[in-house]
């Protein structure tokens, strides 16, 4: 058997305690498993005196984790604090400079700073691990680092946010509202006290920035995704999905069109009877779309102490067995830089309800500006109209043929300027998974 | 760059061809992922003569595959001949004889000698990859091998044969019997001229007997699989599982009891609305409940010339990277022997369907012989009987709550022999997937 492979742990939240206490727990299998001992001979958390779970017995304390990553006796450092800058990125630079391979679990880190920390760990002989990063126990990093690795994938797409993911499965199955289902969500702890990074759809752009350069060997570019939240979701839309055969998902799909790449967030359509629409609750799902495979799906816990430390697990598993491939699947002079696909360019049907007032020539107006935009449409229907409070309103959901997202924002800003609405139009995209 | 990695491909069907096109058409892009070049150094195929799309110039030719293994100037070998035993087996065995690895897609040859080779292969040094013997394109073998590493795997399941998925989902969606269906993927070539193999359920259990390794660290049992194919299944079964929230799949299962590992292929009934219900086609899928992780599923191609050589190169490129862990994830010297549980311990839910005399006694019969036998039923349906021809039937469809298949076969002896049923009683199990 080969030497043990030291390990520095830098953070011990729920999942650093827990990477900790498996390879204590676990010892024996995992040495089989890979020929080698795993062993933890140095720490650094916030506070020194907490009880974890593990025998921190015959390991190095470190109060700061940047010392641990720069003079630590580790042969890799697993960095499991967190952020985007600060310590966290300090931490890792100088594990990297001393040619030392890095696990992390920080998706912020990498959307930010992902190709200048390959630029580092290749320049040191060394690479970066992030299975947690994205997806939480879902395998899909070593699956488009090293199962597609003869793969060149057209789309990426997928149910990136346990929060949104819940919220939107709670209000369809109660007909709850959007505030009501946040309470609750806050309440269980599946929604921070301040929901926006994940309801306003910031933490699955994070991921998806990092799916993206896997997928097209290009640079990241986090500033680039068109993001859009599912704070404006109601159960008149989830109805209506359901009577059209859709269920409404946050969905990040990235993929490669003629003028770029496309990368975007935002609550989609998508058919009720796909694999990826069953996806419910805080369960996660990654499709990837490639030459040799067609399309494959992998779903799983996007979340959670246990499934995230299994997948910083197996990124500790590779490093000891001694392999790892380029960070970002390229060596980094190899990524392209990344080309932007306007949001504008955006081409695929559209779900768009309205409330319009009960008067002659409203009908006609919705029907000439789609018309006046080459936008045709595949369905139309027009509730009877509420006349309970003043004049009229009648719910109209349109459904439109394949149109682009610039057609359809110049015939719902024309729309609007004609006066038959009442309150802003609803637009929802939907996503072809054929 | 290190060295180029030298391959010997046996076996130039549609698989093998792909392979050797691939590694023509994507060299470079394999070398970066890689740092290493892979060059085919070495072909033996049935025929000589034929054109196969990839430029054979400096290749070595062997007419031989066992002699390609044992003299080729190779540092990894690659098996797409097929067949448990001959010259597969001979060429394998010759390989790692010389400690040189072997990447198969071959699920025979592992079902039945897994545990040899994997002694043979570690006994000099090396490994044996095989991510397209199970489930086509889908990293299901890398997965269990390595992204669950740390994980202790309690149920594996799922759709592993594209030919019974594509007939199911044909007879459910046109309402066509089994045999004008069989007789359709015959002509489409979904289906062989004897489908046995197939339609029987034996190509799954095949499959199943590798992952089953794989999740309990056993050795591989393929004779301990209860096999059961899709033949008896009708349009009836499948719309009486419509109404009752169902989707008929003929489903590989392998779980851990108290008495042992249960390993079974089988048609089942699984909830409609689980993700696994969607997949449709040719497709496969594979879900995996562990400890840390609860429950993945992976899903796509199980078959087809480009999905298949897909994983056969994502092994090579494993290869070319340097580390491959142990053949079936454990040293073969630590598998524990197979303890097979016995099928009639088997518990689960149970789907009946009855064809019953309309007669005085012949309902009372059905409840007395489920009473004696312990077993409570969740819902049972009589249709009005069909007096069209002579005595007149009616259908009876029962659903049980979770019981025993030895209750279940008692049950349904007894209710045989008192002589009011028309036919054999139909039995479907039913998988829970929470």
């Amino acid at each position: 058997m080969k030497s043990e492979l030291r390990l520095g742990i830098a953070g011990l939240g729920t999942v650093g305690a827990n990477v900790a206490q498996l390879i204590e727990r676990k010892s024996d299998l995992l040495a089989e498993r890979v020929g080698r001992k795993l062993t933890v001979t140095a720490l650094s958390a916030r506070r020194r005196e907490k009880s974890r779970g593990f025998d921190t017995a015959g390991m190095a304390w470190f109060d700061d984790p940047v010392a641990l990553a720069r003079e630590g006796e580790i042969d890799a450092f697993v960095e499991l604090i967190g952020g985007s800058d600060g310590v966290a990125r300090e931490a890792v630079e100088a594990a990297l400079q001393r040619g030392i391979p890095v696990v992390t679990a920080n998706k912020a880190l990498l959307a930010h700073h992902g190709v200048a920390l390959a630029r580092l760990a290749a320049g040191n002989g060394t690479e970066i691990l992030f299975e947690a990063a994205v997806a939480g126990g879902i395998p899909i990093i070593k699956t488009m680092r090293e199962a597609l690795s003869g793969n060149e994938v057209s789309r990426v797409y997928g149910i990136l946010n346990g929060t949104c993911n819940y919220m939107l499965t709670r209000m369809e199955k109660e007909g709850l509202t959007f505030d009501s289902c946040l309470k609750d969500a806050q309440d269980l702890g599946y929604a921070e006290a301040d929901p926006t990074f994940d309801i306003g759809g910031f933490d699955a752009a994070h991921k998806l920035a990092i799916l993206t350069s896997l997928a097209f060997g290009t640079e990241i570019s986090l500033e680039s995704i068109f993001v859009e939240g599912i704070s404006k979701i109601t159960v008149d839309d989830i109805n209506a999905a359901a009577e059209l055969g859709y269920r409404i998902k946050l969905l990040a799909v990235s993929l490669r069109t003629d003028s770029g790449t496309e990368q975007r967030v935002h609550p989609a359509m998508i058919p009720a009877r796909s694999a990826l629409a069953q996806v419910d609750g805080v369960t996660n799902a990654v499709a990837v779309d490639s030459d040799l495979l067609g399309s494959i799906l992998l779903a799983g816990p996007g979340a959670g102490g246990s499934a995230t430390a299994s997948a910083v697990l197996s990124d500790i598993m590779d490093v000891a067995g001694g392999f790892v491939p380029p960070t970002l699947g390229l060596p980094p002079s190899r990524l392209q830089p990344y080309v932007r696909a306007r949001m504008r360019a955006h081409e695929g049907g559209y779900y768009i309800r309205l409330s319009v007032f009960d008067r002659v020539g409203a009908f006609a107006s919705i029907a000439n500006r789609m018309a006046e935009n080459g936008i045709s449409l595949e369905s139309i229907v027009q509730r009877k109209a509420d006349r309970q409070k003043g004049e009229g309103t009648a719910p109209v959901v349109l459904v439109t043929h394949e149109t682009t997202e610039a057609a359809i924002r110049a015939a719902l800003g024309a729309l609007s300027k004609d006066g038959h609405l009442s309150g802003e139009p609803q637009m929802i995209r939907i996503e072809d998974l054929d």
